[in-house]
């Protein structure tokens, strides 16, 4: 199945916006067996895009996939350009802005007139629903070549691709690649290859890409074929042991809620230098209120005295950025929330407050449990958000660790 | 000056990768004056490649920087594929293949016949330096349209981009643009282009762009002259009132606390649903600790009991998710903190807990001051993390109308 994909709009060429929605398309189409032979972004502009529809379409596609340009307001032009290149008449659907203008109700406001164009439908084409916003999509089969024509806002054009597209093109019999994922944390690109060198180098004769972020590493293994997939899939698995958190999509988060849920282990957090950013990732997974019972974001002094009885002489002698009162908050948060994990954090997020003896970067995790409470120290460089991300995901791939052995 | 770029590929159209190069070459020659009419991503094979060089040409840009294939591997043809366009003979490099062979040697290692055709320079073009890497670019004149080939790696291409070609354009005389970005929130896309109709659908002779996000609305005003951009920024920025929060690349959060901070009053937070994102938001900003004192994360009904003093009463008659929980929440952490604001946020997260009555998306937010303590309820779907976020951007929005009144 060949796909091109026209992606709209002069924020992509002026480099304001990274253009992911082309990567986004591209990984979700070629792991279901497609393959991606055109990419081209185009301006906001009827010649523009009308010229490269027709260019598209002589490299004979299945798919066309249009994104951006369906927004309300002027700087949109590609439904009536897309409309005329393939012929279509526009009617206004009634109903549609019905809905549409009590959804503005809903949110107190009177719908403006500039989104009336987003109730237009062809005459001769299909409308794809989108599920989280205003701006429909459209469907045109021309000349065998389908035309897809989507929203640039991430959100939207995932969610109908989801629903929509992918569903579709599934159904048109394309044979999909086998792919597995293994979800790593903990571990460092390079220690990881090392460690799993055992497995790579036989004649397995499958594709391997690494994907490294700040929150780990993602292996992903593909092949025609599964079984060769599933044998190495099983073999890294084994090699990497504790390091592995999940497969496939799960999320690094639900895999800590989800082994608190069957340990049947409480959480609370203390935190102060990432100030809420534990508690925030936590909440993102359904169900997390049956082990998450919250947080304590204690970014001054005062509030570390008052809400977590920490001594004033303590944060005096030792400093609120010390082992001594990262060990304190992990207690007293446990014992405050009557949970059996209480997390601490607490550090010099920076760029600036460092000192000689305490630079920028040093931060203090403590996590007490039934058995005690242990506190490590870290040293996170200069980045502020990235201090906080890296704090967040080593406490709580921490926590994941210790709840495996509890 | 007009601008073409072809990025090659696999992997980009795979989506295995981002095209940030594309990102940056467009931003950085848009900051000079250039327009990027066009982007093409294109793999790794000599049709495509010849064919993307044609069809650039015939839309007559001043160059076309092409990216990627240059690398000493099998699967990169570009060199041979453009020589062939533009009717260059390849000459072997002896000095450069001498140079090369060195380079290796200092690593330990003889130089493996593959890098050979890195040493090939066409007979009718000129060679780009890469003062990081082994792969150098060339720079053809094709009636009249400079063809310029560089590596794909970001390092290597960013390199011979800023020290070669962005000097050789500047000196063919191309004029900065003037660009100037207002920052708002609390405004939907539509109602804002009504609001500033006055302003725009005047004659003014500037380039605008809307990009919407989860946070608010960017307007990005761009013209070859200063002045009609700083007219029609004053302009738009008076009819759009409170509703500007900031210019150019000034972040939402760091608004909200230089606000906070000139205004001398201190936030707290208690946050049920949110789960700690509002405190993360806060916190992402240095210098956030003069305002921030600290938050609660009362996740669970016992901890608005124990933390907040929330009577078990009003949990039980009214619901942990009601106008009168919110209103004693922000009431008891402004309190709590002494703090001179405090924010509540109380909600149906999702995607599951909703009732008929209650259902998912319902969250009442409320903000106590000196002055008083308001809730306002709103509905925001059924995405968990996009009801988070926008639940954390209305709360925040408000606090920061509510300084500007103070």
């Amino acid at each position: 199945m060949k796909i091109a994909i026209v992606s709209i709009g002069n924020e992509l060429l002026s480099g304001d916006t990274t253009n992911t929605n082309a990567t986004w398309i591209g990984k979700k189409l070629t792991d279901i067996g497609c393959t991606v032979i055109q990419q081209i972004t185009i301006p906001d502009q009827a010649i523009p895009i009308s010229n490269s529809l027709a260019q598209q379409c002589v490299l004979s596609p299945d798919f066309v996939i249009i994104t951006g340009g369906l927004g309300p307001t002027d700087d949109d032009i590609t439904r009536k350009t897309l409309f005329d290149f393939v012929g279509a008449e526009s009617i206004f659907d009634e109903e549609y802005w019905a809905i549409l203008s009590k959804r503005f109700k809903r949110f107190g406001m009177d719908i403006p007139d500039s989104n009336r164009n987003q109730a237009l439908i062809p005459t001769n084409g299909d409308i794809i629903p989108n599920p989280v916003g205003s701006a429909r999509g459209s469907k045109f089969d021309y000349n065998g070549t389908f035309l897809i024509s989507l929203p640039g806002v991430p959100a939207e054009m995932e969610a109908m691709m989801k629903e929509s597209i992918i569903p579709m093109i599934l159904e048109m019999g394309v044979k999909p690649k086998s792919i597995k994922t293994i979800r790593t944390a903990g571990i460092p690109e390079s220690a990881l290859i090392e460690q799993i060198a055992l497995a790579t180098q036989k004649n397995h004769g499958c594709d391997i890409g690494y994907y490294p972020s700040l929150f780990g590493v993602d292996i992903r293994i593909s092949n025609p074929k599964p079984d060769p997939v599933r044998n190495l899939f099983n073999e890294i698995s084994d090699l990497l042991g504790v390091s592995v958190y999940g497969e496939g999509k799960k999320s690094f988060e639900e895999a800590v809620i989800l082994l608190a849920m069957d340990k049947q282990k409480t959480i609370s957090t203390a935190e102060s230098c990432t100030g809420g950013l534990i508690g925030h990732r936590l909440t993102e997974i359904s169900g997390s209120s049956n082990v998450f019972k919250g947080g304590l974001v204690v970014y001054s002094n005062e509030a570390k005295m008052k809400l977590l009885d920490i001594p004033i002489n303590l944060l005096e002698t030792k400093g609120a950025v010390s082992e001594e009162t990262a060990k304190m908050m992990a207690e007293n948060v446990k014992e405050k929330f009557k949970s059996d994990y209480g997390i601490s954090v607490t550090g010099i997020a920076g760029p600036t407050g460092g000192t000689e003896e305490k630079p920028v970067g040093l931060v203090y995790i403590g996590l007490a449990q039934k058995k005690g409470v242990k506190v490590k120290e870290f040293h996170f460089g200069n980045d502020r958000k990235r201090n906080k991300l890296r704090t967040s995901q080593v406490a709580l791939n921490w926590l994941r660790l210790s709840l495996l052995n509890d």
